[in-house]
């Protein structure tokens, strides 16, 4: 009571497998966090048994979810845009600089991370012959030829669409597929932030922690 | 000048072939701007050349995009994002309904669409092995079960993520797509409002209109 005021509370996995350790989206609030000099907490569900466990709190089974006082919100992109309306580091208040950050946000979700999360998911389940690979190779080839004429995506700065850009495009398939060196520098001046290392490393120990307390990670 | 208030714009092509009209994404807006009561005019760039004519205005070569006085946003999520910022028809102002509105509008876009678009896509590029069905499964099953607990998905009430995700699910592949009763009604009940009827004819009838005087149409 008193002068207490809400906290945010990232939800994400008590435990994950060491391959997607540094990759698991509640990085992206982490991340946002730190950018924007916001406090929080982070909880955990369980791993095991996460396809029904949480299903009342997020309805795909998956992490992350956003506690902000009565608020309660899942979909990381969703999680993104409401930080952001909490913080004008991560999104101008100016209506043409918070239009350009919105459609960058929603162009990492639905232009680029539709296309390589599926070509992404086909590539690791050994599928023959990807049928996305020229629909990829035409969207980065776009991305490339945008960030080959400038620095961030939105309102000439640092901008939440550019920390879920990044993320889209550093995953390690993703960020190896041909020859883009806009988008290699771009990505890699991202992630050289202090924020995205600190979140990344955050997340990294409270996994590797967890090898040694969680039922899921001894089963 | 004087009492003129800024138009909204809603850009389109001039002309597509048969098989998308009412289905290309400018409907979401036109269906939104119904909704709302805001007024809109619909202008166009042309179908032919698409892949390079506008790029500096939608850096994808897609429609739609969207005028708002200084405004040019693009990618149909962002822009009704900002159309209901604008109406609370299409999203409730109390902070929970409204984070609620967003996180459904985000799943529909990333967590429905990334699966179902690019699953679509290789069902009619012929695939023998269409490696995203088990995952197509999975996602509409979740929202089967969404869908049958409740007639909206935020707020107790019609809002935009309603209006998104009932245009994800009808394309006519997803919507034959499994047995799922509460998601058919649900996809029913929407494109029976007034708005979506009257924004998918008014589209139909545009591009029907354009079969003569566009050079595409006769390409």
């Amino acid at each position: 009571m008193g002068d207490r005021v809400s906290e945010l509370i990232i939800w994400t996995y008590d435990w994950v497998p060491e391959g997607p350790r540094g990759f698991v989206r509640d990085l992206r609030l982490r991340w946002a966090c730190e950018e924007a000099g916001l406090a929080y907490a982070v909880r955990t569900v369980p791993f095991d048994g996460r396809e029904t466990n949480h299903l009342s709190r997020q309805p795909f089974g998956q992490i992350p979810f956003l506690n902000d006082g009565d608020v309660e919100i899942f979909e990381s992109g969703a999680c993104l845009l409401h930080l952001a309306r909490k913080s004008e580091t991560l999104m101008p208040r100016d209506p043409v600089g918070e239009a350009h950050t919105l459609e960058w946000t929603i162009a990492a979700l639905n232009s680029i991370e539709m296309v390589s999360v599926p070509w992404w998911f086909l590539e690791i389940t050994g599928a023959k012959h990807n049928g996305l690979t020229d629909w990829m190779k035409s969207r980065l080839g776009q991305i490339e030829t945008v960030l080959g004429e400038r620095e961030w995506l939105a309102a000439g700065r640092f901008t939440v669409a550019d920390l879920l850009m990044a993320d889209v495009l550093r995953v390690p398939k993703v960020r190896a597929f041909g020859d883009r060196p806009a988008t290699e520098a771009y990505v890699t001046r991202l992630l050289d932030r202090p924020a995205f290392k600190k979140a990344c490393a955050d997340q990294i120990t409270q996994f590797a922690a967890a090898d040694k307390s969680t039922p899921a990670a001894s089963s």
